[in-house]
């Protein structure tokens, strides 16, 4: 169960209003890798962790600090809509600046939402349940949340040096150090786990059953040996065995052709050209 | 610019059709982390990349790679669902085990795609762009790369376990054996690139930027204290900071009171309750 | 069956094009409460209905107006995208007017529908069978009815305010009357169909089959007891039973730990952390 | 900011597992009506809300229950889950009820989420934003808010009669007695509302500035006039006009002829045909 | 503007409920070639038409049959749902034949419909605007339609393969028969504007501008020249042109090698591997 | 299985950045008829051939060549973005034409993609798989083909007219020839195919099964008889058959009246109203 504190964890106060920066914002709440994908990850990953409470703990605090998040975007994109001049169009034809406001705005800001956020991407594509990932499988998932915080604080980088506004920038600065803490323990608790069940995901299937004459081969699919020239290929691999350079792809199986299909699926009949 | 290269890379022919295992089958070649989805994001981030040739190889040779593996797997899709009883409506209604059969498989098959593969997942949900990653900064992106290796080989896996003909086995075994390389070779490639750019990403942003005072803790955002038991607390950070432990989650924020929407907005005016 | 009238319902000729002005009205047409939701939406109702034929009709009659207001905005969409200067390129280089157009207007409109209006909204989403409701239950079903009439018609209302073409205001001033009808007339149903199955849906639910001490409980999940000021929670609720608050919100479930997955699911081992 | 408490609001065990019924959940948790749209409704328009800080209170109070809600039918699901036979497939063949387990189940509960809940509908289609409402018009979003409420019912009432396990009945009767004290809250909150701003949304908007001629007219589109039959048509409308029956729609509109395309634009030439 | 008749089209009576057939026919109701797409795809194409009457009137004509098909499928499936065994949980255990049929219907069919059919196909994915093409040209709209009427038609011939019940297989003939009817329509009315525009979309870009060379050219993109072997390369194309067959694909272009991005995006910095 | 080579099909350099362009050129990119959906149709249309190995290399070779086009415009649009004016903001405010193009530009290609190609349309929505074709019936196949080269190319005429960069133009005039040659080519395909399995798809299905008395007849859904002015009704169909004008629509079909729901599935009872 939740519990809901009315203050913001960190306060969310641009300087001015900017409709245009609200519709980029959007990205990092309502896009592939905003605070809605983080927190709804990290919540399915803890409600469906079976048997590991410690780590089911881990990610059902960090999942509630991400709804928080989730809060201080929003509430950041409703001020940055305020004062946006949606009842100016004769001026926006003769003043450039409103037009291109009025123009590049976000139009669900106008339309939809009366100036407040929206659970959407900055192209204003809806969120979606699609975009995260919880596997049941605890190494894979911090995998992916590793990932998710490196591309979500990538972003956040990015927007911070695209405004000047020093009350976003204020909060951008603390969602980065919050994106460098996540960082830190999914990678903290990755080498954990990594050590407990090796670096190949799952740990737990048999290596007998896959073919591993397949299993450390670099296989070059192109013209030319310079995909050779990874550092890597001449040390250990992370699982400890040796890589091996193939230098040009080789086919092992046949021409695929498929028996014709019976004549009530109304394909077209065999013998055909 | 491909080419393409009549022989598949490795054999794709089951012992015996089975429609329904070619419905659960879809999840590898057209669910979030089949191979639709791995050979486009290899293609994207090659493609995307700015000054690192060596990567670029790599990441190009892989995609190729898998663009080869979604050839092989809706071939195996399409040859388990030849001989699907279509045809034979009045004996499922008393033979439960055609009826179980034409009442589970995907219905795509039998009126979309005559008896062939379709680029959606198992529930039949057709693929989306927005499950794939390229965004520029590798270490971020080889994160990705991992994690869709880590999530893939699992999903591979689990159907091995669900399924008894050889022949589906046999081509199994090969992905498990491929992903538990691609597994490495990010595993190797993050290495390297962790030890230029550091473990956070990205890691050419100014640390003075970010409000570092947050950077490293762990904030218990529920009662108790268990939180508190990750052992990875009491060792250094990835980056090389020390973790704190926060025992009890503070609020910085201000409480959120907007400013009322002007009139041409429409929204609820201030006052009402 | 349907027939279709050469004529438009209400006239739908603007004073002038305004390529900005069609990007947006796409909301109104193919956004989440666009024309297009309301027409499906009665559609689906009407047809679904089971045995309550003087509804049905009306649902029916309703469903077919929305498609000629669908056709009105589709007209209206494509005569303000007539004269779009798309090939004045050069000129929007230096004519910052002509270039807010140019980067503003939706791209579809000039590459794929050829001026012509598109199924999807105002960011260019296309539009989703997801969007609508037909429940069966005609309660349920005049409620959301309701829903879209009052977010349609607030939609309308600011577009409205955010044009000055004549034209254009003289459809959406039909589109707003229409809309206080719709409004009206599901109101006006709704009180006759609460009157005999009761405010609370499904009505033929029997109450002693949910937990009835529950049912009327305002409870408090933030910490003060401002929520508690709610005028209504005095009075009776609306179908007859007394409010209580419930000042802090309690637990009567367990702490949820979930038995571990059985190996061949390959999630992580119990005893990891 | 939020909290989580590591209780549920309320037990969600069943008595034994049922991977059917897992996938049928799925609807009320992730579906268009399920718990996690509510929720997030809730929490946009919560967020979104301008001046009126006691409904603010409401929103979000209500929006932090149903994350609860997210969470106890997600522990549901997870345990209807457990001990599904997915390696039981060669006695599927012969054991029709294990077949249609296998074949009737969600295939991302076997595949993907390693026996978890999934942030999708029951026929295993990502949840999406848009599904949900939050205007800045508080009416609107009730009205939103109270359709929400009387469909969820509906739903988890049609789940209730699909199963006979006692202990998830026990769940489904909590989560009925809480969607009577949602929908009760919601018509009370619109009492009010309406009180102050009149039935018609929003009532913000001049009169004067719609067709009123148009405003109150139930108008007939097909042959016959059952449709007359309405008993509220004799009544006041509820916004205190008078209604009017149209025995046949008329139309005012022109027959719409478009301007041929400029030539850039590739459309068909004028006079093809 | 539209008007209804309460008589269907064409009778839409099974002979016996159907549960599982409701599920498939859902594929040509709401799936990407099923009514809903046809009827939304020729009304936009109408409406977008600029300059071409006679071709803007058949397309509402067909248009406004097909929404009468849409009426009839919606009829069909909806009384194909009656009698379905929703409440015999207990007898579905012993009996496979009721198991098979809860375990394989369309859960919306039970749980959100009512018993009703959706705006989704037969994998239960909502109806999207992304189905339809209406570009302004059209000949390139016409070959749209031939192709939609030609998936629809071959649709409804599987599923008419797919049931012995002669009531759908009575509406099933008459939907086959339209379809007939428009394959024979669209073909006929694009022999007519190929006789104008020529045979290549848009026939009014100036030949001059495209890279002929490159015009005519069937190109071998894999070993063997198996590909040489189409009859029709030994005639002259379509437009008028003779064919060339190229053995081996050439490259003409550079080995693309991007600048680095500017610090401020924070991709990768050059220099890494 | 597929190679790659690392010069591209043809030069992708544009003259000079223009991010505003890369914009719209995301639609033959991935839009609904980009080269990502070409590449996808024409495999999995190959791949799921059965039996007619001459059309099935047709459509191998051309699918690896729509790759290769894939890889063109990524890498036209990658360029296109350099030298984003992203850092500048403070000038945008002064200077209109910087402005714009930072108000214009797609969000996703500064934040999410570091100045790289999306696999989405120009609004920024992701590809979808629900796009493409791949029926299993040839003739069926190709005419989607068909389509899908004459919207991409009308598509790309238009991008043409849109545009003065000279390294632009010299790219679209190469793809504008081998859609020329797709064209043409498809074109020669089914008229093969018309010649074997005639001109209504499927060829296959008995005539004597559908209604034939309605399968040559254009059926008159609105006012007036214009619609009988087509001039090919007084030539013989495409099939042989002879057309047949009906001057008004006729109802052979029941008014629908379905059975009311049981009472466990909670619908409206009868007799409301
Ligand atoms: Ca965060
Ligand atoms: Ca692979
Ligand atoms: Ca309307
Ligand atoms: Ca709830
Ligand atoms: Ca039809
Ligand atoms: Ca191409």
């Amino acid at each position: 169960m939740f519990k809901h504190t009315k203050m913001l964890q960190h306060p969310a106060k641009p300087d001015r209003p900017d409709p245009l920066f609200a519709k980029k914002m959007q990205e990092i709440l309502g896009g592939q890798f905003g605070e809605i994908s983080v927190a709804m990850q990290y919540l399915f990953q803890g409600w469906n962790t079976r048997g590991n409470e410690k780590y089911k703990d881990l990610l059902m605090d960090t999942a509630t600090e991400e709804l928080g998040h989730v809060e201080m975007i929003a509430t950041m994109i409703a001020r940055l809509l305020e004062d946006a001049p949606l009842d100016q169009q004769e001026k926006a034809a003769e003043d450039p600046v409103i037009g291109s406001i009025l123009g590049g705005m976000n139009p669900h800001h106008a339309i939809v939402s009366g100036l407040g956020a929206m659970p959407e991407s900055s192209t204003g594509v809806p969120w979606s349940g699609g975009y995260i990932v919880a596997s049941g499988n605890l190494l894979a998932d911090f995998r992916a949340n590793l990932n998710a915080e490196s591309q979500g604080r990538l972003q956040v980088a990015r927007l911070f040096e695209m405004t000047d506004d020093k009350g976003v920038k204020d909060m951008l600065s603390f969602l980065l150090a919050r994106d460098t803490m996540h960082q830190n323990q999914w990678l903290a608790a990755i080498k954990e786990l990594e050590a407990q069940e090796g670096p190949v995901v799952p740990g737990t299937f048999p290596k007998a059953l896959e073919k591993q004459e397949f299993s450390h081969q670099l296989i070059n699919f192109s013209e030319g040996e310079v995909s050779a020239e990874q550092n890597w290929l001449n040390e250990k691999a992370p699982d400890g065995e040796a890589f091996e350079y193939v230098k040009e792809a080789k086919t092992f199986g046949e021409k695929p052709e498929l028996k014709p299909a019976p004549p009530f699926v109304h394909n077209t009949l065999p013998g055909r050209e």
